[in-house]
């Protein structure tokens, strides 16, 4: 079942080995320890009048936020894609191969663009959290493109989207002064588009040879809810992983609680209804049900409301049902975009929602609303270096920017996939486990099964 | 498979739309954020000599508790219930549906009782807790009728059920100053007897036509032992969840875990001693495992010490694996109550005994045992408003209360089920997810393996 | 199917309920709440002028790690272990017995040991969280015999290693003031050559007779990889745990967090290297990718570095997947060890390798690179006591040490387990989970494929 230029014998070793090598020389030489985990520098006395509990250590604020995130990024997006039958193995395994060579990459990519101080990368819990960030972005793309590429082609195209990524994150957050703590526009629709972009060039007219495979069956479908669950659960945690102390942190997570729920049961009422006998399509409850998160990645941390945040999540639930129902078939037949996940209508959609929705907030902020403070939310309007309306143009000059970044860089990243080297599989046997993984025999009974059927067979045939 | 009154192309979207716009009105009307939460009143200055610093945000003390109350409310729940083979689009998915839609009537039922504060209801962590809290209840109703009932049924029930727990919550908590952290009585004894009534009213005579699909598969009991031990993990969060900063979180979340384990090993030997030939059952397994937590729910704040917990754990096993092994039969066959998950075993009779246990421990509550700490477990002793005597009558009052509350709305929510036009399934196709799912097929390897038979068969009959 | 030797009817309920009661026993009479759980005590005034603010228990700093300790014990090692085809029930349900019983015993065998204060055992999250590893380390063991032995062996088998992992722990830790707070070795060292000793006592020449269910199938590694993603998550919670408060737990979670990445490389690179054909072998992704995580265990708090913990974690993971390929079938054939799970390849090697580099590490720690935060991480060497060259030293010794006390309990356990009065399963049916379980049917529609088949063939029969 394997050819040649299938067999990862060689290609996948080198690769792995290359990079981590790579990564390990670079962290040697550029990353340090922060000010809360490097032991000197937390444990200073004498003139620091201001010497920190060991309770302020930013661990404590964040971890748990942490461990959240690492859950929807390992588990979430990896357990998300084992809907398919027989890719299982791949979900999960290539989501973890890939997530854990793109947090060591963008903890440096990030790290050399926002991070430096004095030549060196300083590192903590905030930086941890910012590596997970990306890689989820990267398992967008990933959405796009399940069960028809190389683990090769895969990390391949981690290292450019990483590298593209903090290079849009740094002209979104440190040049441009955007808001955009949960990643509506940095991570959702920076992912998305261009993940749908490598998949259009990466277009394969006779994928419909696979097609029996790109299915779920019922126990993949229970398998791919657990991710489901998982996003959902943290996705509080996800949007308020890095605003700042305090307020900002519990009033994120508390919007996106609710811009969930709002979603969810939109999502409900529009699957049945879009369907033809009122029957649920695991599909949409698999994944428009989390559009609520991904639409609350940027105002959630702002004076949103509760009422604001269910109004978003309930919108979000609809367009992401109707993306599925009646968009994705088209862009599939018009534009030739085989998005596999439906990425677009999960992240893509409803992060340009997201983006739409925090310029508008962002256009609204008042002293009055914020009080003191505006200056953790809005630093620059805070400060009166811009008012709430410039705020508001830069957030949506912000989203212009990352689609096109995004959409170029996907254009050049398929290119580069399409060389013959990196191994992608023939028409023939995408989304199938068997042509990267030892994949082992059924279940038992099954065997013996045919085996008692064989016998009987046998007997009439004599 | 599906006829008229069970199609939900147009019940379910109507009720869900209808649902949500009411509630996103309400919210927009009457709920705001709470100190906490609210930039403006998180970070006044000025003569506010009392300014919170960050790290007394309620969020750190209480946000992992809730993540993990989420965890139990969406995986423990929902996967607890996937043990039936062709049962766990359902259980998964209308577990998802009834928590989000409760979750948000829980936060404005709860808030109108007792959250407002110059007509508004202030929300922050505690209330998201404590609306999590409430859905629990309607999912263990939830597990009474499961597979039995469709989405709209639910969602109706949880209308109402949502509605008397909070007017239950706030007679015992705020009326007679009730203590009750994890909710042994609110939650556990409340949702299984409004379950358990439901149930019986809904009584199908002729259910054992489904009844080949009313038991589990192998991989659908691995499924569940996913929900169990998520449940059995996170119960120390959930009954230390809204207790007092300090010592009492702490203490809840000890006792919980030495109860938890004590009642696993009482569970294995009872499931072992009731089998006839010493086998264990995944049921009790799955499920009377989980008792100790529930008992442990009103006591577990309190000084009980681990050796009580233990002890009341242990107690619990027993109890649980008794009534699956023994009382759940006669319920049925006698008072016509199809108790699906056993509810009553895990949720009725350990809820019971652990507001028993409350009742005890409180009116044994002594000042030299808990020091100045008294206040935060029993303010109104503390106070010397009443004695702990009296105390503990109030405890063993708000269990008659909640059992008359939770029969008498289960019998009325019951009849208003019962209306056709919420579309029950016939009872020849319960326990089965094709009604309301859209069901794929099943492996491949069975299709090839189905085919090659065929082909045989039709070379035999030539 | 089950013979009187191996019927569980009496002998498991007398063994959880004889140990069990002993249990409560003991913990009446010698357990009491620590400083930070009892009411009186965390809440003193009076001449104590540092009363604790309520953030300064220790509940906020160490419970989310604790609780994602918790899911590792229960989740990580239940389901990694559910790999068998037909063995997922005793996987996840035998795991989630001894874990009960043991993490019990554990507070009473390390109370006595290090926790004794006035002839009463104080306990708290710190003394949970070191239940819980003592745990793990019985779980390793299990590991290494999984499939082959009863569940009152296995309780048995914790008994006995429980209390010579305190005995082990409390020679490193206290006496010798060995640093070790990921447990590289006190839980995955030891763990894994008991359990490597236990299983070659054990050793079954005819185990072959079950060789076809010593395999998995499509589904069951499904299952396990939720276990091995969980234990890779939340690896950092575990080795930063009970770390010092403040900087050495925010480190430790990053070098864990690195090494563990660092490692998924080396292991999707080794196993497709060492495949002939360049497929990835499902057992390798499981298992060896962990293998960082147990290498950072001693080291992890110490001023490794993130490049460090890198090389760390690379190594481990060529050194886990080169132990699965080539070392396990040699120690199977040559040295008749049967280790089911390669807890050998996991946790004994890597765990080796992480007590050396701890050796190493410790050996250089000097004041200029810890500041003030040597005291946190070397106490003896800061105080003066020592220097780094004899703290490098002790930590060697101890490996040494770990080691012996390892594999002589196991020894003289395995005897003990051959007793045949504990209901070993015979050879014929090892890995099965019928012996031990009420095992339901399979999926219906299988069944009513058969019912087909067979009315077919009765059709041509006639």
């Amino acid at each position: 079942m394997t050819d040649t230029s299938t067999n990862m014998r060689l290609k996948l070793p080198i690769t792995c080995f290359i990079l981590e090598i790579i990564l390990i020389i670079l962290f040697g030489v550029v990353v340090v320890y922060d000010h809360d985990t490097d032991s000197k520098l937390s444990n200073e006395h004498g003139n620091d009048s201001h010497k920190h509990a060991d309770y302020e250590n930013d661990f404590y604020y964040r971890y748990p936020s942490f461990q959240d995130v690492h859950v929807m990024i390992f588990i979430g997006f990896g357990f998300l894609m084992t809907f398919l039958q027989r890719y299982g193995f791949s979900s999960v395994g290539f989501n973890f191969l890939i997530a854990a060579f793109s947090l060591q990459w963008a903890t440096l990519m990030q790290g050399f663009l926002h991070g430096l101080h004095g030549g060196k990368i300083h590192i903590g819990v905030e930086s941890m959290i910012n590596a997970d960030f990306c890689t989820g972005s990267v398992l967008i793309s990933f959405g796009a493109v399940l069960g028809k590429t190389s683990p090769v082609q895969l990390l391949v195209m981690a290292i450019f989207e990483v590298t593209l990524f903090a290079v849009n994150e740094f002209i979104l957050l440190s040049i441009l002064g955007t808001r955009d703590a949960g990643g509506s526009m940095t991570i959702h629709t920076f992912g998305a588009y261009f993940g749908l972009m490598v998949t259009r060039i990466l277009y394969r007219p006779n994928l419909d040879k696979s097609k029996h495979k790109n299915c779920s069956v019922y126990h993949s479908d229970l398998f791919a809810m657990i991710g489901t669950i998982y996003l959902w659960m943290f996705w509080p945690s996800f949007n308020s992983a890095i605003t700042e102390h305090g307020d900002p942190q519990h009033r994120t997570a508390m919007n996106t609680y609710y811009s969930l729920a709002a979603c969810t049961l939109s999502t409900y009422g529009m699957s049945a209804l879009t369907a033809h006998d009122g029957k649920l399509d695991m599909v949409h409850i698999q994944n428009a049900a989390l559009a609520g998160g991904v639409a609350a990645g940027t105002a959630g941390e702002m004076m949103l409301t509760p009422f604001g945040s269910m109004i978003v999540g309930f919108l979000a639930g609809i367009i992401s049902v109707l993306g599925y129902k009646y968009l994705s078939p088209i862009l599939e037949e018009k534009l030739r975009i085989q998005d596999t996940c439906g990425v677009h209508n999960l992240h893509g959609m409803p992060g340009v929602l997201g983006a739409i929705v925090g310029a508008v907030t962002a256009s609204v902020a008042t002293k009055d609303v914020y009080g003191h403070g505006l200056e953790k939310v809005f630093p620059d309007v805070a400060s009166g270096e811009r008012n709430a309306n410039y705020q508001g143009g830069i957030q949506a000059l912000s989203l212009a920017i990352t689609l096109g970044m995004a959409l170029l860089g996907g254009l050049i990243v398929g290119f580069i996939l399409k060389l013959p080297m990196f191994g992608a599989p023939p028409d023939t046997i995408c989304f199938e486990d068997s042509i990267y993984w030892e994949v082992p025999g059924e279940e038992h009974h099954e065997e013996q099964m045919t085996a008692v059927m064989t016998e009987e067979f046998e007997k009439l045939n004599a």
